[in-house]
């Protein structure tokens, strides 16, 4: 049976109701990984006998019908009685071992674009005509004030911008507010030699991509711009030099209470749905070592770390050793300092150049032979995590044999690597953490060559007033000492903005449940709480890498614009909560 | 013989150089529109035996080779010595009836995109790092004074951003100045109900163009922020609030000497070549009538005109006929003014919808056919001037017949109605003389049925304290006189910035020598001094709408990038100047 085969059998089940039939045409290891299209919810089902349950739960209400099987192998589109789908199938032996579902578009409310964009104008002669301009103006005057947004997006990045945009389009009232005086300046504000790590073949913005001439590696100011004018260019409502106070859920008008300090005004807003795209990651995590209050040089997270400028010929300890770190201690170097990494375990670390050779649904070559972001993204999510790790394994065997000398040379200089617990990579490694590894673009050199001093498998004991202790009993001389630490979890984002029982309610973001260090099972298959329905009612959470913020925001404002309309949304498998925040 | 036969045939004689065999092919009315590829001009030859005298003086030079068929019909590529070209192909009877020939990049000097684009960093270690902001900052603050721009646009609109941009990837150093303190200026500036009369898929922008929800006539603010944000994200050397005040071309050292008035400060540039980018036209032109000194109320040209917001229950006479005339007595009626049209000569009208229902390269269907704008473009151009006539008369007929209702409505009300004086419409008439017309967006039914007032065929003689008397000895009591009277020719900003003499040598801007009103004879064949080398030596002429703007950007830009790059651009069939400024 080849895929369109499996596809019609598939269908005529399901437009049978014949759920035995349906799930029998699964392997036995199979997985359905569906993206709001049959669950509202974001869910990979592992097992014939969990894909029979949904089908029990779901198939009544959802009538899906209309599959098709499109020009590109394993593709397929399909309708359910609320949406329009996309979807994906792997075989073996002529069963289904992935089978992957997303819902693109609500019926009834697709995006104003292509035929269906506005006018611009009104033809004719109309007494008192209210332009365009004129009537942006009034709603951005009055949203928040005499009008309330529907949704409320704390946190104006790149998940913010790229979120607001597609709820623009769907007609969903939204308002971003975010604490800095210009979009982009969370990028602007780091050290001032990064660049985007992933290639700009990864990162483009929903509807609006990067020119062909765009540098592969984005420097970040040219990124804070490019934000800036997204958010003009999209008319979204952003409140800049807005900070988020407190929120709070009314159960009974099932309405958040959000008190905002927008430029020293404070303003009390009332959206039904809160999302914080606040950033992957929750607050800097400085750990506290005796006599850091009698140090007498320099000391902050990497957060607050301006550069390398004031530091040449200064002595410098980096604490940590993932992105940050790496990068920190390198433009110390590069700005003359005198600089000792501190790596505290080992570190799962991929040359660039490397990692994007093994992305090939994002480059150069991708585009040229057709391969749109669109297709790349939904490939990409079409492989449920559970599915991952064979593949990911010999991604690893291959990158291990190709940069050889690269990595041996790094544990000759005394580097501690590791490529993941279970030697599946970054791949792996960042869904479940989100941290642990640095993709090298330069630091790993200076390291190896010793041009950066390492200290590695070793903590700090104390400070003294000029110096870093170690656990060994030696001792770094220090003028600065730079935390490249870390965040805690975006969770802590839900506790300081609405309280620690709603953060625990809400229990941990991010991770897999893998089992594996910083991301404890038991194995839920996803994201814990990303893009999807919380344990919180109508609180969202939104982000992850510029790939992650551009799809998933797909299926975020998906389910916002279906509860703006008033659609039942029965949420099917809501996950239990593990680990508080 | 089909298309790609005769290609085949005509690549081998020129192959051959056998020019008898190649001017064979082409049938006893033909035309050969060449784009810069085998003459470094803009021309179209049309006749055998201007096609026998060209390919005798370029042939050995540019020894064309590698034609290709492509798939789209009658479009083909090829390569000169210099550069890579597209073609494009009408046959009659087996016979060459039209020839287009556009050189599309230069050898070793193709536009950094693709695989080719900037990296954005130096991965590795590099004491001293400059980074992408760094140098970009340093670039721009070095431009104009440390170092000298190649080409200086006057006029930073869309013409002037347009081809920055496209300047700013083939690597030519250039400096944009304009007048404005913000790019888009122009724009917001405007009475507030404008928006783009061309629908949006005939006004993208090179490189970046809008995205599928933005609307279909793009409002007046909404293009300023679109211009803006373009200037920052292309990162084109753009000096706001500059005013231009002198420029004179120094012929020994072919060296600009350009004093510009930058935020105040006097600046010095030499830029090797001038491009005026101001505006398709020169200046506002205000007819001088008896009485205009003791005239009480208001009077302004429609440049000047802010809109109708003050003018309710005031009577206002609107003098002129074309687009702007119209567009602000409709907004002056709108803001309940009590508005007269005075027509002083037959003008063209065409209803928005139908010229676009005429124009199915530039729509959603033909995006949704896989129509680009590039091949929409190209389409566009390839059809020489000398051949348009007959289609352009069958357009309007058709239009005429659809519209036939409308069109009585309005001479009915006394509207005097051309299609121009050869029945070619507003296709032919916007190249010959770039105005005469009014693209309805509503204002025509206002007129039609009296809501706005018509006078028509009849000249003013005199004003009064408080009215405008007509030479039909009839008086129009005024509160306001607005001068919709036009614009002078582009070249009066040749007479303004340099001098007279520069501008008389130039001559004439615009216009096909079609011996029609406003545009004298003898035939010319192609626009006047537009996007290709002029009477005087490194001073360029761009602009046009939108469409112009993007299209011939190309070749003004490649023809600018040759010359930096000291290639040979022998101009042949350099047009004689018939008609002074």
């Amino acid at each position: 049976m080849n895929e369109t085969e499996w596809l019609a059998e598939f269908a005529s089940a399901l437009k049978r109701s014949d759920i035995e039939e349906a799930t029998g045409l699964f392997s036995d290891e199979c997985y359905w990984r569906d993206l709001v299209a049959f669950t509202w919810n974001i869910v990979t089902l592992e097992s014939r006998s969990a894909i029979a349950d949904m089908l029990k739960a779901r198939l009544a209400d959802l009538r899906p019908d209309s599959f098709k099987a499109t020009d590109r192998k394993g593709w397929f589109t399909f309708e359910t009685s609320v949406g329009r789908g996309t979807g994906h199938l792997r075989l073996k032996d002529g069963k289904a071992w992935t089978l992957f579902t997303a819902l693109m578009e609500l019926k009834g409310f697709e995006e104003k674009q292509g035929a269906t964009r506005p006018l611009g104008t009104r033809h004719g002669a109309v007494r008192g005509r209210v332009t365009w301009t004129d009537q942006r103006r009034a709603d951005a005057a009055e949203l928040g004030y005499a009008r309330q947004p529907f949704v409320l997006i704390v946190g104006g990045g790149q998940g913010g911008l790229g979120l607001g945009a597609r709820l623009k389009r769907l007609g969903v009232p939204t308002l971003i507010v975010d604490r800095h005086p210009r979009p982009g300046d969370a990028w602007r504000n780091r050290y001032k030699s990064l660049c985007l790590h992933d290639p700009v073949w990864y990162d483009h913005l929903p509807y609006l991509p990067f020119p062909d001439h765009w540098p592969i590696y984005t420097p970040k100011d040219k990124m804070g711009d490019w934000l800036e004018a997204y958010a003009t260019l999209m008319e979204l409502d952003y409140w800049s030099s807005t900070t988020c106070r407190s929120a709070s859920f009314d159960e009974k008008s099932r309405t958040w209470t959000v008190v905002v300090d927008r430029e020293g005004q404070e303003v009390t807003l009332t959206p039904q749905h809160l999302v914080l795209a606040t950033g992957m990651s929750g607050f800097p995590e400085i750990p506290r070592f005796p006599g850091a209050d009698i140090f007498r040089g320099t000391q902050h997270h990497s957060s607050r770390h301006p550069g390398g400028e004031a530091w040449a010929g200064k002595r410098c300890v980096v604490v940590g050793s993932n992105n940050s770190a790496h990068d920190i201690a390198a433009d110390l170097w590069e700005h003359g300092a005198d600089v000792t990494l501190l790596q505290r375990s080992p570190t799962l670390v991929v040359r660039s150049e490397t990692l994007a050779r093994n992305r090939p649904l994002y480059s150069q070559e991708a585009v040229d032979s057709g391969i749109t972001t669109e297709i790349a993204d939904l490939t990409t999510a079409s492989m449920p995590y559970g599915a991952q790790p064979a593949g990911l394994r010999s991604v690893v065997e291959r990158i291990k044999r190709e940069d050889a000398d690269f990595y041996d040379r790094l544990r000759k200089a005394g580097f501690k690597l590791t490529f993941g617990e279970d030697e599946t990579g970054i791949g792996a490694m960042y869904p479940r953490r989100g941290s642990g590894y640095y993709i090298d673009v330069g630091a790993s050199e200076l390291i190896a060559d010793g041009r950066i001093k390492l200290k590695s498998g070793v903590e700090i004991e104390r400070l003294t007033e000029e110096a870093v202790v170690l656990k060994d009993g030696s001792e770094l001389k220090a003028d600065l000492v730079v935390y490249a630490t870390g965040y805690g979890s975006m969770n802590q984002w839900a506790a300081q903005l609405i309280s620690p029982e709603v953060a625990d309610k809400v229990g941990k973001c991010w991770g897999l449940g893998s089992g594996t260090a910083k991301d404890p099972g038991p194995w839920e298959g996803e994201l814990r709480n990303m893009w999807k329905p919380t344990a919180q009612e109508n609180l969202w959470f939104h982000g992850g890498n510029l790939m992650q913020s551009r799809l998933y925001s797909i299926f975020l404002s998906l389910q916002l614009k279906a509860r703006l309309e008033g659609l039942p949304t029965p949420v099917y498998a809501q996950a239990p909560v593990h680990h508080k925040a």
